[in-house]
């Protein structure tokens, strides 16, 4: 008789957007003519930039003429792309990394989710809470999380480190010995950032335990602040220690049309085994490199009218967070993140429940949010609001939950 | 200390490919003018689909507008192209498979892989030999192989099922019981069909001991014999014991573009899982759909003008087969595939050795094929030829081996 894999029983159902589209549906259908406004969702909706449109159809016509045609492409991705990736994300910013420490994909949450494969049974995973929750489901699925208890909303085996306003959103560097630890900097969903110093503190740690660092920097383009690092590589020391995770999602619009990437520096090493020579293996034999069309898409990215087209796009998204961050703190509440993300995590007002304050803004101002709490149990009192909208809903939305007396 | 994946370590190289890269670059050095022609790698040439190229370019476009930008797919696939799967590749051969039973993918390469999330470690897994190497390294990586035994090229946990001329290349059901058992037909390296006798057997063994048979239908779309299943759900009994896992790639010229599917039937459950549901979690949690663009190509795959070009294709491919077959037969060789696959599988002369044959073909026509015994012990004494080339350049080629004395 087969077996499955038995840690699939103990995963809880994943009710967060499923809940949210539950109780939204509800309102519309009693509701029928309030226009809402979805800010609830970290889905980008402005346009592929032009020179990356550009050089997509170039890369499908190469796929219609023999001379042209490609066919299976390195595992790791093309050099065109991961030299692009080594001079612009890294070299530019004064981190050495070099391409064949560089591997493409079709996006950083299949890395996220893959990378547990060249690791054993036995690490102790930290997370921050809230958090993304990809990061905790798949190390459940791999038996390194113990048993989810419905009680505290957690894993018995997993180190769970609150980022809240009274830590200023830092995780504390854990009592007991941490093997695995989940960085997010700017953070899914709070928004906020790790500055060098604390991301130099967490990779002193690392290196003086052992510990492998999961850095996921799929938002360091909406950086904007100094002092905060766009990759855990501008951190000296962190070659030894840390993997870190970058998407052209967020950066370039490509959450449907697919292109991350996943750095291991050939330093790092454990057990005396490579973490690059494994995840190369792990790459050769389970994935066959990002669609060719994609990649060349990708690479459009790095040239500078490419860079120019990006930043006004981030830009349109930037504006919208400050039209919330602002629109908020004028009503009174606390507002975190928004500055270095696209992402606001904002403060209910008194002692009111997230899931309370999403169903105010939803029923009172036709406004979908976020609950915090649905990404973990230090996210209560807290919602997340992204500004991936259309500029003139945004505006609309901050207008309407203006009107709320809260 | 963070721990890794220790099974990595005892993972040999895999060095087939690059022998064969080194042996080559090494003659090619030593004789300069002469052309090399490539018959070794399984990898298409010709261009996709006049009609896949217009699609892809309209779904291009689609990401350049705001009112058409496609953000977050579904990630088991858009609904257009599982609706289409499920009628043309499905409903029109009499298999009852509905769309949510089909997860489109960015490759079977990767489905094949990843699948092994879902089943439990201590599964006894059987494989063909010769084999493609991805069944058999993805089980070691999970550690349900054993040791690898230099001496046998095998591994100790196991069970290896001899395909060859003398069982006419239908693996013999096993005595123990094999909990997981990977099925490839049209096999690769081989180029044999099972039949629907055939994998009745197998049907009804997977259903009376509770077996998993991963069926690998890459390339169904070669066949031309009536009794040869393009799915295994054309057999009765299949969607209590299948998984499917089917590819863009070697159907419609994917291989650069990245498409595959993988159909989980529902009817398939144990230990009282639903493995529909449990590989549904395992996608959501770890991939985030194939892209947009890419699916809007394998779409147009569908379309009565789209399938007539693939079929040109498809018929370009087999003609190639023809020659290397008829060939090679007039050379007093035996073959064996090339009638519903592009690949040939060549018994060498007399009692050669598999690399001998290749060196030979290497050196004295000029022609790069694949030695058997890189896909498995059982593939000693044959070379695979692939039929994916230019026609012209495969007709010299056979010109050039019928000049050799064998």
């Amino acid at each position: 008789m087969a077996e499955v894999n038995a840690n699939y029983a103990k995963l809880p159902g994943s009710y967060l957007f499923s809940e949210i589209a539950r109780r939204t549906a509800a309102f519309s259908e009693a509701n029928p003519d309030v226009k809402l406004i979805k800010m609830g969702i970290g889905d980008v909706t402005r346009p592929l930039a032009p020179v990356v449109i550009e050089a997509m159809h170039a890369a499908v016509d190469d796929l219609a003429r023999v001379e042209t045609f490609a066919g299976y492409g390195p595992e790791q991705g093309y050099d065109f792309l991961r030299n692009a990736i080594a001079e612009h994300d890294f070299a530019a910013r004064g981190a050495d990394i070099s391409p064949d420490e560089i591997f493409v994909s079709d996006g950083a949450k299949s890395d996220c989710g893959n990378i547990g494969d060249i690791l054993g049974p036995n690490n102790k995973v930290a997370v921050c809470d809230p958090v993304y929750p990809v990061y905790v489901d798949t190390n459940a699925m791999a038996g390194r999380a113990g048993d989810y208890d419905e009680a505290t909303q957690r894993w018995t085996n997993i180190h769970y480190m609150p980022t809240t306003a009274e830590n200023g959103f830092s995780p504390a560097i854990p009592d007991e010995t941490a093997d695995v630890i989940y960085l997010c900097s700017p953070n899914n969903p709070t928004g906020t950032v790790l500055n060098a110093d604390q991301l130099q503190a967490w990779v002193d740690y690392a290196n003086a335990h052992g510990s492998i660092i999961m850095f996921d920097a799929a938002y360091e383009r909406f950086i904007v602040e100094d002092g905060v690092p766009h990759s855990i590589f501008e951190i000296p020391g962190a070659k030894t220690c840390a993997i870190e995770f970058r998407s052209f999602s967020k950066t370039a619009g490509f959450t449907g049309a697919r292109c991350g990437y996943t750095v291991v520096p050939r330093e790092l090493e454990r057990q005396d085994m490579s973490l690059n020579a494994m995840w190369n293996r792990r790459q050769t034999t389970k994935f066959n490199g990002a669609s060719y069309v994609i990649q060349r898409g990708a690479e459009a990215v790095f040239t500078p009218e490419g860079s120019k087209q990006i930043d006004e796009t981030i830009e349109y998204y930037r504006a919208n967070a400050r039209t919330i961050k602002d629109g908020l703190e004028n009503l009174g509440l606390a507002v975190y993140g928004a500055v270095n993300s696209p992402y606001v995590w904002c403060k209910t007002p008194g002692d009111m429940g997230s899931w309370d304050f999403f169903t105010l803004l939803l029923e009172q101002a036709g406004v979908i949010t976020t609950p915090g709490a649905g990404f973990g149990p230090s996210g209560e009192g807290y919602i997340r609001l992204t500004a991936f909208g259309d500029a003139g809903a945004t505006r609309e939305a901050i207008e309407r939950i203006g009107k709320l007396s809260l």
